[in-house]
C-alpha cells in the first residue's frame, strides 16, 4: 500500500444514536428523529470537525416493538437533500435498500443529490434484513439472504451503468449554433439481466465526483464479496481490535480478486465513544445512558435483530436460549455474533439483552485515551476511519472539541478539507466513465 | 360556494420554462435545469411574491430527441427537499409517477418532505404518458391509459391510508415514564387490492397539514374523475377562457358524486405570461423566444407528445397529417387537442409544430392587461389560480414585480401568507385522520 491516508470520520446523525432509550436523556430533544434543527446542528457540528461525512441509516418495516426513533423518522434521500443546502463540504451518505426499489429511480435520486451537493453524495447499499419489509412492498416473500445479495450485485451494475449515460463533456450548450449536446457522448445501457431490464439513458449527468460513493454494510461472506467487488467504503462494527484487523485484511485482500486495489476501499467501523475528563466521569456518563434502558426495552431491541422475535417468553436469568436458525435470513452477521458471544461467555438472556441495548464501548475514557485507541486502530490496520455514533446528547460535540484537536496535533487528521467532493476527501479515485474509457483504450 | 377565495399562484421552476429552446436565450444560464442557484433564486422570487407554491414537472424516459432541459435535470424529491431548507413559507410540489413506483416509498418520501418543510409538500400524481418509461423499469409493457388511472386510484388510497398510520397525538414521549407512544393510536393499513398489498404502518407521522397536497394533471375523462375523487388541486392548460370555464365547472361538478364540495379542490391552469411595458414590447419579447426555435426543434417537441413520433417524414407545408390513434396511450388529452385544432383551423405541419413549441399566450401585454385577464378568469370561474411558467429569463421577476402589486391593490391577492402550510394558504381543509374520525363518529 502507498503512504497511509489520514484518518477519516463520519457521524451517524439519524436521531440520537443507536441507543433504544437515548430519547429519554434529559438534554436530548425527544423528537430528535424528526427534528430538522437537530439534524442540521449535528451535520454542521460534524462539518466544523472536518468530518468526511454524515450517515443516515434506514429501515423499511416497523411494528410496535421497534426502536422508538425508528417509528417516525426522516427518509434518507429527503433529509440529505435538505442538508445539502445548509452544508458545503461534508459528504452526505444515505441508506437505501436494493431489495425494495428500482435502479432507475435510485440512480436518479442519488445522481440528483450528487449534483445538488456538488459531488458529496454517498449511497449505503443494504439488502434489507427485516422480513416484514416484503409486506410493505406487495411481495409475498422476502428474498433469501443469498438472493438479496445477488439482486444487490446486479442492481449496482445497473446503477453504475446508468450513471455513465452521459460522458463528462457531452453537454456543449452552444447558444449560437443551438447544439445542446453531442449525441456521440450519450449512451444507452440496454441492460438485460436476471433481475432487471433497464434501457436508459439516465436523465441526469454525472457530478464532479463521477459516481456517488458506494457504501456496503453487510459483514457476511456475501456482504464482504459485494464490498470487495463494487463498494468504495464499508460501514462495519467490531467488538475488538483483533476482530477488526481480521475483517479489514479480509476485505482488502478480497479486492485483488476483482482487479481492484486495497486503497480503492475505505473500511470504517462504527464506534460509540463515551468521553469524560476523567475515567470516572466517562463511566458515569455510560451509566447515565445504560440506566435509561429498561429490561423490556432491551428485549424488544434484541428481538428486532431476530426478525422481531419475542424474547419475553424466556426466563431472564437463565442461559441465553437456543435459537437454531432464527435470524439467519435477517441481520445474519449480527445474530451470528450475538449467539457466539452468548455461548462463549456463558451469558444469561438479561446480560445479552442489556449488553446489546447499551454495549460498553472500548472507546470510553478521556480524550487522550480515545485518541490513542483511534491512532492504534488506524496504525495497526483495523480501520481507515470511523463512523461516530454517540448516544449522549453532547457526544458529537465532545468528540469534535476534545478528540479531534489531539489527532490534528499528531498529524493524523486534517485541519481542513482537501477537497469539496466526498471522494476527494476520502482519497478515493473518480470512476472513469465506461464509454469514455472504452474509446481511450481502443 | 362560500365567499370566493383570493387568487392562488404557483411557479413552474424546473429549468427555463417549457420552451424547447429557451436555454438559448442570452440571459439564461444554459445549464438551468441542473443549476441549484437558479432553482433557489426562482423559489425565493416566488416566495417574495407570496406565491402558494413552486412546481417541478418530471418524466421517466428520454432519448436524443427530448427537450434539452429534460435530458439532464434534477429529480423532484431531491431538489424540493433542498429548497425546503432555503425557503420558509412557499409550498413545494413535485411530480412523481404512480405507474413506476412503490406507494410505501413514495408515501414516506413525500411524508418526510412534508415534515422537513413544516407542512409545505405537494405531490403531482401523474400516470406517465411516455411508453418508453416501461423499458427503464424492467416492464415488458407500458400499462394502457385506463389501467394507469386504475393503478393511480388504488395507489392514492394506499398512500393516504399510510399517511394516517399515526394519529396526531400518538407520540407521548414521556421521558419520566419511558412511554414513547400510545399503541392504540398506531394503525396498520393491511391493504390488499388489485395492484398493491401494503401492510404498514408507515414509519413517519403526519405533518401539521395532515397529508401533502395532492395534485392531478391529467385532463382526460379518467383524469378528471381521479381529480374529483381524490385530488386537492388540478394543474391544467387551456387555449381560451371558454374552454377553461367548461373544464372548471366540469371538475367541480364531479366532486359532488364523491361526497366532496367544489371548495375542496383548486383548479390551477398553467399560463405563460409575456409582459412588456407596452403591447409592442411584449410582442417583441414573444418574438425573441419564438425566434430561438428551429423547425427541427419544433418537430422533435411535437413528436414527444405522440410518443416520440418522427414528424420529419411529412411535408412541412401541407395539412397536418392524419395520425389515427397515435398518441392516445400517451399524453391523450394533449394529443386530442392538437389533432382537433389542426383540423378545425386547417393548419400545416409547420404551423402546428411552431405553434406547439412556442404557443402564443393570451396573457401577453402590459401588466394591467395581464392583471385584467387574471381577474376575469378568476371572477368568471375559469380558474382558482394559475401556475406561471415563463420562457423568458426575467418572466417570473416581471410577474412578481409588475403584475402582483396590481392584484394586491385590487384586493384579489394576499400581501402576506395567511399560513405556513401549503393547505393553509390554498384554503384547503386538513384531511381528518381516518382512524381518529372513525372513533369520533362511533
Ligand atoms: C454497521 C452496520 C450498519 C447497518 N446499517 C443498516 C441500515 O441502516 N439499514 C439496513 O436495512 N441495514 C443495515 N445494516 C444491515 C446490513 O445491511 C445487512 O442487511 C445485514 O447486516 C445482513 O447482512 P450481512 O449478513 O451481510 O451482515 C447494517 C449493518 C451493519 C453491520
Ligand atoms: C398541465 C399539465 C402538466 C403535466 N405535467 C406532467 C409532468 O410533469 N410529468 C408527466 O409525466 N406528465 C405530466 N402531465 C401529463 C399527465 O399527467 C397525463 O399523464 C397526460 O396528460 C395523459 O393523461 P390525460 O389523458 O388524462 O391528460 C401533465 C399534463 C398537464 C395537462
Amino acid at each position: 500500500m502507498a503512504k497511509r491516508k489520514q484518518i477519516k470520520f463520519g457521524a451517524l446523525i439519524h436521531g440520537v444514536g443507536g441507543n433504544v432509550s437515548a430519547w429519554r436523556h434529559p438534554e436530548v430533544p425527544a423528537d430528535a428523529s424528526v427534528n430538522v434543527e437537530f439534524y442540521k446542528k449535528q451535520a454542521q457540528t460534524a462539518e466544523a470537525g472536518k468530518f468526511d461525512l454524515v450517515f443516515i441509516a434506514d429501515g423499511l418495516y416497523i411494528n410496535e416493538k421497534s426502536i422508538p426513533h425508528f417509528l417516525n423518522r426522516f427518509e434518507p434521500i429527503t433529509i440529505l437533500s435538505a442538508l445539502a443546502a445548509v452544508t458545503s463540504k461534508i459528504g452526505l451518505v444515505g441508506t437505501l435498500s436494493s431489495s425494495y426499489s428500482e435502479p432507475f429511480t435510485v440512480a436518479r435520486q442519488f445522481g440528483s443529490l450528487d449534483q445538488i451537493s456538488g459531488g458529496r453524495a454517498g449511497w449505503n447499499v443494504v439488502t434489507s434484513p427485516l422480513e416484514g419489509s416484503a409486506k410493505n412492498y406487495s411481495k409475498t416473500e422476502h428474498p433469501t439472504h443469498d438472493e438479496r445479495y445477488k439482486i444487490a450485485e446486479e442492481y449496482l451494475e445497473v446503477t453504475r451503468g446508468l450513471w455513465d449515460s452521459w460522458e463528462d463533456d457531452a453537454f456543449i450548450r452552444n447558444k449560437e449554433t443551438g447544439v445542446f449536446f453531442d449525441p456521440a457522448k450519450l449512451h444507452r445501457l440496454d441492460h438485460k439481466g436476471k433481475y432487471f431490464s433497464v434501457q436508459g439513458p439516465l436523465n441526469i449527468a454525472r457530478s464532479k465526483q463521477g459516481h456517488p460513493v458506494i457504501f456496503q454494510a453487510g459483514s457476511s461472506e456475501s456482504g464482504k464479496n459485494l464490498a470487495a467487488k463494487s463498494a468504495d467504503a464499508v460501514f462495519t462494527g467490531h467488538d475488538s481490535i483483533e476482530e477488526a484487523k481480521k475483517f479489514y485484511k479480509d476485505v482488502k485482500d478480497r479486492t485483488f480478486a476483482y482487479g481492484r486495489s486495497a486503497d480503492d476501499i475505505a473500511i470504517l467501523p462504527g464506534i460509540g465513544p463515551v468521553i469524560g475528563r476523567t475515567e470516572e466521569e466517562a463511566e458515569q456518563k455510560y451509566q447515565e445512558i445504560a440506566n435509561l434502558v429498561s429490561i423490556e426495552n432491551a428485549l424488544d431491541y434484541l428481538g428486532r435483530f431476530f426478525d422481531h422475535h419475542d424474547f419475553s417468553q424466556y426466563p431472564l436469568d437463565e442461559p441465553f436460549p437456543e435459537l437454531g436458525d432464527l435470524g439467519s435470513n435477517s441481520f445474519r452477521s449480527g445474530t451470528d455474533r450475538i449467539k457466539k458471544i452468548a455461548k462463549e461467555q456463558n451469558l444469561t438472556l438479561r446480560q445479552v439483552a442489556l449488553g446489546s441495548a447499551t454495549p460498553r464501548s472500548a472507546f470510553t475514557g478521556t480524550p487522550e485515551k480515545i485518541a490513542d485507541l483511534i491512532q492504534q486502530w488506524h496504525e495497526e490496520e483495523a480501520a481507515d476511519g470511523f463512523i461516530i455514533h454517540s448516544s449522549l446528547p453532547s457526544g458529537l460535540d465532545d468528540f469534535v472539541n476534545l478528540v479531534v484537536p489531539i489527532l490534528q496535533e499528531r498529524g493524523l487528521y486534517r485541519y481542513d478539507y482537501e477537497s469539496d467532493t466526498l471522494r476527494g476527501n476520502l482519497g478515493l479515485p473518480i470512476p472513469a466513465n465506461r464509454y469514455t474509457a472504452a474509446k481511450v483504450n481502443s
